[in-house]
């Protein structure tokens, strides 16, 4: 739809923003956008086309209970299974960030609503990481462990399905957390999205 | 509010996703989020602090004509133009996403609903640019034009509102469209985003 | 030439480094790395292929001084200008880092010395910038601006040989400097990074 | 030492460099700085302040023989690891990279000849092993794994020294070579580096 039809809609004069005027609105109409009304962002990271459909299908499962627990879904935006997470979260009625390495949106699976165009090949592993409030891993290779060992580096929770082992290194589970579940990862990872804001 | 009261909507067994169940149902609930019906995302870029009160009034309209528009508005995530077209976008019901410079979320100003973290400090310029489908630049300093010379550096739009004078360098208007209201920045930078699509 | 013969000259057993006997052989010997006797690096900005002829003579001279006084060069890597100074530099005996946007170290000009691979496309314009103590534009377009936009941002002077007029848009010319020969552009490079350290 | 008396230096006329004066002046000189001829980069990954001594012995040993062999060392620039092995470059009498997560080339270690200033954080862990030919990683946390993790993902040889101990979760050892001595990592790396261009 062109934006023509859009903007008839728009009223022709608009009040100038003025934080009194704006103040006044947002009373009367009870916006309000603070912080801590800002939704959960939760990172899915795994393996693209080489993933397996077990993984696939935890993934799916993911992605909808994320968007049932009214979290906003991120990933790096390609096929495997951050498209399966995205489908998920959309059957869930939630929204999908996916963080892409190239310099193009269309490469985003056809179920990301907002394209973060980065144009920093792997590089923007770091940012997937750094914008979810915890991370969930599923399957995954060595892209997806450079993706654990930056949250691990950041502090940041990974709740593990059927991804890396690194509890055979002594990682402290306080940080990664294998679980079983789709169900498990999405509480854990939830729960401690809203731990630590 | 917590996870847990949440996550008892989530039902208690979900169906694998199969390809096949997935198509039966997106075809009975008629899901349709392909690639087409994304969203435009246009980029509004300029000062941050030191942006003159005129600046931040034009910023608002252009959020709010961006939202009243159906796009997202994408930005820098801070403070003065920035905040203050994130407002205006709010305040018309629109969605806002922050591609941020440092390593902290809380660094979003409060209107921003998708912080993303870089902790890429100003090379997020190139992001905030490759992010949008259209730009429009509304005064800035420095900052702003890394931003602008990166959007025409990749032939797209900037659709200039009191920002700087390029024309007086003889930029060709095609790329940078010099615009004297926040409609016509708005009309600008949406049509262009469905063109290019 | 293979790494064998190389390692045949290196001593069977070396000496573990304490602090104390790094101390003691520092004094001896005289080691003095300290950062005050790092070299200078200044970054040379400009058009890749598309440059005129007589900007690849500029920048050529520019190469030259630089390593003549002592300088390291830094630029993005590729042709163009950037060949043609790493050349200069070459043949004025000097040392070369190239700041290369893809992720092949083969795509740098043969006269780089140091490929600094980033696989991060332009935003690497900003690693260029930030790596000079001061920068050298000669001719370019809006890669250009880009870097010459970061550089103002960053505080740091540009000396500009053909390149963009930003004095039309009234940048200080404290910041930003129009020269005329390749010898005003390296010695005022030059002399703002001693001045900087 | 002020740029001026550098300056005086150089010859005040310079011929242009045209490429039939540069081919003419390149045979009577025999200048030769073609690709084949550009020295093995070797990045050293690993631990900072938190580093045991024995590491840091390592270290300095690594960048030692890396230096002997004529190759340049990469690094992150900043202590520990870091520090150690361009100690043990510069004593060997070599080429140092330090590729710095932060804004100011000042927080380089004394021991770097080239600070790389790349303000952006740990996204520069990618660049430090994309930089490299081969890798060597000494100890480390979470931070080094990122950069093991690249590494593996781009199908670069680690040779790794008391560092993770990947091999127990299966890694292959055609990708990731545990070795005990600094001589083993720095002869693989070497190798390595020449093997692959």
């Amino acid at each position: 739809m062109g934006a023509g039809s859009e903007e008839s809609e728009v009223p022709p004069k608009i009040e100038p923003v003025t934080p009194e005027a704006e103040k006044a609105l947002r009373v009367r109409r009870g916006w309000n956008v603070a912080m801590a009304d800002r939704k959960a962002l939760i990172s899915v990271i795994g393996g693209s086309d080489s993933a397996p459909p077990e993984a696939l299908v935890l993934a799916g499962e993911v992605g909808f209970l994320i968007a049932r627990a009214d979290a906003v879904l991120v990933c790096g935006g390609l096929n495997g299974v951050m498209e399966a997470a995205c489908k998920g979260a959309k059957r869930g009625g939630g929204t999908t960030v996916g963080i892409l390495p190239g310099p193009d949106a269309a490469a985003a699976n056809p179920w990301v609503d907002i394209p973060v165009v980065t144009a920093m090949s792997t590089a923007r592993n770091a940012i997937v990481v750094r914008t979810g409030d915890a991370i969930i891993a599923i399957d995954g290779s060595f892209g997806t462990l450079t993706e654990i060992a930056y949250a691990l580096d950041l502090g940041k929770k990974v709740f593990a399905l059927r991804s890396w082992e690194l509890e055979k290194l002594d990682v402290s589970r306080e940080l990664f957390v294998p679980v079983r579940t789709a169900r498990e990862a999405v509480e854990g990872a939830v729960g401690e999205a809203h731990r630590v804001r």
